[in-house]
């Protein structure tokens, strides 16, 4: 008899692998008719989930690394989610590595992933340079980056799943233009700096094509404490743009505080937009306006992109940068 | 001596990381007069590709797995940090494994870490029972457990680095004792089940101590959202205890914001405590009373004592168990 997979359950609901892992892992953010479509599937066709491991214990081992910095961690826990899921369901083992200031450079994990001889690697961005990936290149280690969009430089065996950040700043930028605003900041993340280039990018490709420069780019320092300080100072002196836009939450909350105790009013003085969602921005009131990314779904995707490429299947060969996408979740820190 | 690497050969040629791995590869799209001064770098500093592979049979490298919920990733990111540091002080491997309901069981993980025969194993509290940890003990892999206090079963193989949350729940409710106040509810966090057995247990022995019985211990469900909407349902009928504690920040925020909004004050209505501190507990108004724990240590500890249990060292025979220290961090939502 043919062993029941997750596949076959996926294809049965008519849904993608990553939905049913999270029917399975009972993550609430499965529409309920697609739950109960998954879990009929479950029962007509009597797959066990534990059932995957033991299958697949009898081939050879692959043994795949991931890549982050210590420092975003909880902040990527979701991505690293649905990472292990799906390396669970291919049964991978996973070798992971950390990069932190002073203790552990990059080039010394490239060359223990090296040393080890990893069959993949996961990268989250910001990790890395250009010529690091082009070490493993040559090695031919297979490598997916996830996060946001690395420059595309013909690096075959290279893929990249990845918010488009820029696109995202530039229609933030607009739809305020569109309602005459202009005065619009952006809070630095010295965590991301990638992804933080990337949407001043954005803003700066708006602004020139209105006819404006974009000057507003808020540097301070990277912890809430920090920052708290720093924006309790700074708004004895200034006011808060119109807009103010920031990548993580506690820079959001950091914002809103400050600003609060300073006598301004969010959403009336100043509006709030953070890019990067997390519930702590439900917790606050009011809650903050911010955008949906499908994290875990980026975290599922890359793995199973890397499963592709490890047996050089033809379909992801001029195909393995896969754009994400998000939606924009007005709340109460927005007027829109 | 210093190990000579691949970077030092770099910096001796005055060329790209990727231009020596190009030419250890034999790659042919270096330029000639490149090649021969990677091949003199190579030559003048010692520098040996091949050592890799030759040293991996020589000296074993030593692999730990890691195991942890992923529910808990972003909560135990700190500790995970230590144990990270460490063991690339030590130049170990790091296998990672996750749990998570319907896709990974324990038991599945264990299997998983006998297969692979890694040297020794971080376990975080709430992922295992005793009868998996008595299979590891079985096949003699070293291993410690991070978090919360375990039984002590007499299980040699397996140490354990712990916060005495028993200890500290007692502690804190004979503080509330000693001010006439015995109005206590504690929140049930379902993710961290054995730390919450040990809070009552410890709340539970200050009352009977004083000849009364602890009747409020809280249960409902584990995410800020479910929690917050059942609170404010029960604030509809029911007014907050004098004191609530709570194990994580989303569940103290929960309490707060339904309290708050049900008309109750903080601190003056119901005194609030996390046991666990987490950053967004100074960012709410006002700000959350914790418990300061030295997470990071934790981590690097754990690590620390499954080194000299993966030697064998006599000094850690039978002084595997480390207590670690707490303090009380009163801030604004208690009156003392």
């Amino acid at each position: 008899m043919k062993r029941i997979t997750i596949y076959d359950v996926a294809k049965e609901a008519d849904v993608s692998l990553a939905t049913v892992s999270r029917v399975i892992n009972d993550s609430n953010v499965v529409r309920e008719d697609t739950r109960l479509r998954v879990q009929e599937a479950i029962k007509k066709l009597g797959y066990k989930p534990n059932a995957i491991a033991q299958g697949l214990a009898l081939s050879k081992t692959t043994t795949v690394s991931i890549v982050m910095s210590e420092k975003l961690f909880a902040y990527n826990a979701k991505i690293l989610n649905g990472l292990m899921d799906v390396a669970k369901i291919y049964n991978y083992n996973i070798m992971f590595h950390t990069t932190s200031k002073g203790i552990s450079r990059m080039q010394d994990v490239i060359e223990s992933i090296i040393k080890s001889r990893v069959d993949g690697v996961i990268l989250f961005n910001d990790n890395f340079s250009q010529e690091e990936m082009e070490v493993l290149n040559d090695y031919q280690i297979p490598t997916v980056v996830v996060g946001s969009r690395i420059e595309d430089n013909g690096i075959e065996t290279v893929g990249n799943v990845y918010i488009n950040f820029e696109q995202l700043a530039y229609e933030l930028t607009n739809r305020y233009f569109e309602r005459g605003i202009d005065d619009i900041s952006l809070v630095e993340d010295k965590l991301n700096m990638s992804t933080m280039q990337q949407l001043k990018a954005g803003m700066e490709r708006a602004f020139k094509e209105n006819g404006k420069e974009f000057t507003k780019y808020i540097s301070y320092d990277e912890t809430y404490k920090s920052s708290y300080a720093f924006l309790t100072e700074y708004f004895k002196t200034h006011k808060p743009s119109k807009v103010v836009v920031t990548l993580r939450d506690s820079q959001a909350i950091a914002m809103m505080n400050a600003g609060t105790e300073a006598g301004y009013t969010v959403p009336d003085d100043a509006e709030l937009i953070c890019v990067l969602n997390s519930k702590y921005l439900m917790m606050t009131r009011p809650n903050v306006s911010t955008y949906n990314v499908p994290e875990y779904d980026m975290g599922a995707v890359a793995m199973r992109l890397l499963t592709k490429m490890l047996v050089n299947d033809e379909s992801v060969k001029n195909n393995n940068k896969i754009n994400m996408s998000y939606n924009y979740m007005p709340r109460q820190t927005t007027k829109d």
